[in-house]
């Protein structure tokens, strides 16, 4: 038997206007609008994070006016039958996949999917001082593999994964968020882009509360964008069919709410929506440990235990950046973000000498399967993180040789 | 035939008492030693990093004292005959493995290596806040694997590899390295531990050169501890047997050194000297892409292949961090060190509901191969990093279960 | 946008009573009834290999009377325009999976499916002179994992695949196959069970044949039951997910049919209907290379390239057999059936020793992703094979420790 | 501390002139050289299985002319103190390698190693039909990779492992060999190449013994060619380093023995003498499972776990056999020997189209890791088997692509 489906959408409506709406804030007070039994399989179906604002076409004025207030569009909540505060709630991925119901359509997930470099005013991402202007690459998706017009001579295994899961906060757990990122605002309120998103009633969803009490949960409910105690927006790939993650329960039934479904996605996900972004569905098995967070010492985070069916290569070309500022040639002391950025940048460098521009580059490294490793973080005063890219995407070798790189015309991504 | 030995160390004996001894500063003047042909395999004996100051017994004093002035202790430089500025050398890593000369004794190397933490007043670590005091465990090496009497039930394989090999700098970017990083310990020169580490003359050594030549590698040259343009100190797990380095040639012939062999290492080596350091050996193959700086677009970092023979997990346990202080509570910006170091720290929590010692923990999680990944760095304000523990290294399931963790006497770590 | 489905299957009906039939006899002169383009995406719809005659219940009886002359109920001929005789037909296999259609009900496929122990008079399988009575297991669908009530104790991710594809044999490759396996018939035509299958009118399906065309269909159509040198029942559970096949094309159009869809199987497929049989979907793309079986040699087989997302199982117990016959102890030459034959009996005997009842543990090895390996076969007079069982299928530990295997009540199979 | 080297060889002579020489037939009364106690690290020395009769050159006379009676040249028996009839020795496999103590010389393992065709009159080999003659390819070391004058474009990582180790058979078993192996040949006992090998005097090494005992051990002794309960020459790729094998005891004390040390090797070892074959080192643990045969109900051959660091490879091109034999036509009953044969004589006529030899491709296929896997054995009346070749071992692209393999000149063996 299928599993049964606890929350169901029409992919050619809005989330707003589904029988039974999701939520885009995090807040414990939005009510549950199923409930599952531990042991028990269900499907939970989703909208692309936007919401469907973004078109299967050549140019990104869409991503350049995204409105990112109604984001993420999340699938949810979903109480599970006598979870308590203090336990850990077992969530088995048991399958993922684009949309299943129709087909076919505007809708990201309906056979297409999309990354997108959003412009530094609009968002931005890891890259933005060297990117600042909106991109985007259309995907299209080959049962497993993805392909892009956009971007031509690769071709990938996707790793399908939720870029968003997680349980509601508690009270104390919000108040807490709202306090500490309010502080980081606080820091530089007219930075763009903002360091942090503090709570924002416009385009505030809630199920179906409505009024005062949506108002309350506009003003109080926590954005989605960061990963926080409660799982939340992690981003990381290895979220795939067959993972398990153990989730802290903050709150009674442990309501559990995600989606941001990715076909696939690159370590860091750097181009903010670097994933590639679709709907979909979303299988779950789930279970609890009774008492788990005090158990195991789990209070900040989930666990996970990754699945056994990640795309296996073997063979990767890896790029490797330390902490030393690309621009000021500034030397930060143990920053493992600018070492990151200086590896992701080093592989784009590379890249261009294929003939990519360096937006496509950008593009790629957000939506291929890379990793992001820390490598060192001891070594005073430089951090130094490496980039794996796998040569196996690519339709040529991009590997080293005497010859050099084999220059060719590969087209250019969406612009505006 | 086996490859011809160009750089031999007698392990009974100190570094600076070899009949050619090595240098433990990076510079362009310190003399080559030897000198190979593109297309040669070589192979180059290697020196512990400390030049033996460590030993095979249950106290930490050693580590608490060791004399940092004199590390790394380097093996070269290789001169490769034809290389110029601009080329990129390539390097295979054909084998590695401990000392196969003198294989019993009291050198690092023999049958055994060790980790330290390192305490925060002489040299300290990624978790020195936590853990400011010196410890250390020693392994025992059983062909590929690894055990402690520090550390009793696990057992790994050693995904050995050299944790630093580097080209010489020219003039011009040693110049640069000292600008940089004397920027960096003005910000804060009284720091302990140290911001970074500038030329010190004190225990310099470079070859054979004596007196003024000397003194002046030894006021002029770059300290060894971090990776930078030319390789270095990068302690990437993942150069291990099989593996191909493309480093950028910044002098004429290259002038290839290193050391600071591992006989495993977990991503990031947090304790600082986190890996299972040793004295050992290491076979290289070379060859020239002349000009590929250029070609490759490969002018700040070098880059590589990863072997095909990585020890072969496929179970792990995941820990997950974010940037948010866990002192404080403060929320840093899409800071990737804090996220790794929050990361870690959920593992010792964990690991400590099963009997380890958080310094057994954080011993454990520097030496075994445990891998660090950057898993989302554009969802403001938290980056997101995520600790890929392999379950099959223990001799228990660490995985959570219903029953709780199995709470056990697991002995405790060298201590002083 | 979703492949455009090119055979339909309504998974109420039999084969017999679709719109439009499959066939389940090889033969050049059955009509294709679709037709693809080279760089083409579609599916294919399939039914189980029976056309459904077993159910999802604890009896072994419908196995026992299954009626083998109507399988295997394959889906097409697809023709690929523009494929010649001597060309290579390039086939993605870009997902696959259970009935997406009609997703509850009694067909297999809707959410479960089933591995059988066939009966020695009715169709044997590889031990079937050790376990010659009809046995079967009802596994579930858990998204990627399957689980048994036969068997408890152990769950797995299916590695699903297409157990028969392959293309349509011209007049002359099909008289070789019925002249060379009648000798074989002819050399003990009343075993039990045959050495070989003739073709059989009685049951005969080619789409919308009739009369005598379908009579001759039945006196000349080869059985479906093996492989051949059209591809045909391989059986070879790594046609997964992102696997491309390089089939022969032996007639205009390629012809290409198949189905026998198994959610997961191990090496061998031992129990006959070894794997987890199912209904399902296969979404394919197509390609050709021009006279490519003579450009390649590629003439008496397909090759294939395995996909990239096999689940990935690290550690296995291996069970090793030698060509020594179980019950006479003759010495057989180089014997590599019989040396698997004894891998396979090692294995059963050991997982015995943990409370499965022999036909459990038979039923488990055909189904589970086991690796069967040809070891050694020039040492006379013993051929060597080896069966890889990975452990992490086993919610218990199954390697030998000291204490002892952890016998317990593990239930019994479906029995008649 | 290095592991106790329990058998030393003097690789400048023959095993038979060793201060305590080996033996090179299987019986219980060899008496034991060392002795060792479960849970000790001890390494064991081995020369190349013809004890040198192989030189590094560019001819196959020496293939042609080998003296197999002389084989294999085994190092032990080596006692495990307290092991008895009915346990399981567990042996790790620790490390393994080529010679380490004479580096340079003639001996196989000195930095080289070979693969040979044997000619048909003289051991002959899977292929020897189709290859009668000899043939070599001689193997340079370059750390963990190979490389070979005589098979140019190809460079891969050995999977490194001992052809031979085994525990003595008691004398009921030995009796039981002999008795079936005898029935063997009597079926044709002019056989060329032989059905099975008979005890022979001629040639016989057992330690220090000497006259009337020595006589004994050549008539009553066992060959060593075939894989037996015991274990023996199990030809198993996978016994690599860190790999544990469980092997039953049939005598007191165990009476480990071995060598046959291969660099590398594929499944099958199709040549005869088809892996990388060395002299070199092993390194072992051992420890017992009381009573274990019977705990286990392993009887009749030992098991095994692979160890972690295999050659990790991933893309593959699989190439399929069935069983009809490839000179008559004729069809075999689910015949999986001569299933693979035809998969190799398939892999062969591939690789001829990009320009090597029969001869070479055959050499090939018997020393790099290619995988032999038992497909399907139930599909009456074809076994099914499939030749995986790891596509990275090569330096060019040998999939199919439309335009064609690239025929080049690729050398040639070396033969008589």
């Amino acid at each position: 038997m299928p599993p049964e489906v606890v929350f169901k959408i029409d992919q050619t409506k809005s989330m707003r206007d589904q029988d039974v709406p999701g939520h885009n804030r995090w807040h414990p007070d939005i009510p549950a609008v199923a409930s599952v039994k531990p042991g028990q399989d269900f499907r939970v179906e989703c909208r692309e994070w936007t919401d469907g604002q973004i078109g299967n076409n050549d140019s990104a004025a869409d991503v350049r006016d995204a409105k990112l207030n109604v984001a993420h569009m999340l699938s949810g909540p979903i109480e599970i039958e006598g979870a308590e505060p203090g336990d850990l709630l077992v969530v088995d991925i048991l399958d993922i996949g684009p949309i299943q119901t129709e087909t076919t359509g505007p809708a990201p997930g309906q056979g297409w999917g999309y990354t997108g470099i959003f412009a530094k005013h609009n968002g931005g991402g890891f890259l933005t001082d060297h990117f600042p202007d909106a991109y985007k690459a259309i995907w299209d998706f080959h049962g497993i593999y993805a392909t892009s017009r956009h971007i031509p001579g690769v071709r990938f295994a996707g790793i399908t994964h939720p870029g968003l899961f997680g349980t509601a906060p508690s009270h104390e757990l919000l108040a807490e968020w709202n306090r500490r990122e309010r502080a980081l605002i606080e820091k530089d309120p007219n930075r763009v882009p903002p360091l942090a998103l503090p709570p924002e009633p416009d385009g505030v969803l809630a199920g179906k509360l409505t009024g005062p009490e949506l108002e309350r949960i506009g003003r109080e409910g926590a954005r989605t964008v960061p990963a926080r105690e409660n799982g939340g927006n992690h981003d990381i790939k290895n979220f795939t069919r067959g993972a398990r993650v153990y989730y802290p329960v903050f709150v009674p039934g442990a309501k559990l709410s995600g989606g941001d479904l990715h076909f696939s996605q690159g370590d860091g996900e750097i181009t903010f929506c670097g994933a590639i972004e679709m709907g979909g569905f979303i299988d779950f098995g789930v279970d609890l440990i009774k008492d788990g967070m005090n158990k195991y010492g789990i209070t900040t985070n989930p666990v996970f235990i990754p699945g056994p069916v990640e795309p296996r290569y073997s063979t990767f070309l890896s790029f490797i950046g330390f902490s030393v500022d690309e621009h000021s040639g500034e030397n930060l002391y143990i920053d493992a973000t600018v070492a990151y950025r200086r590896a992701c940048l080093n592989a784009i460098e590379y890249l261009k000498k294929f003939g990519y521009s360096g937006e496509q580059a950008y593009l790629l490294l957000g939506a291929a399967p890379i990793e992001g490793r820390i490598s060192g973080v001891v070594d005073i005063p430089n951090a130094c993180c490496s980039l794996y890219l796998p040569v196996e995407i690519f339709e040529f070798d991009i590997r080293p040789n005497a010859q050099g790189p084999t220059m060719a015309n590969r087209g250019s991504a969406a612009r505006t």
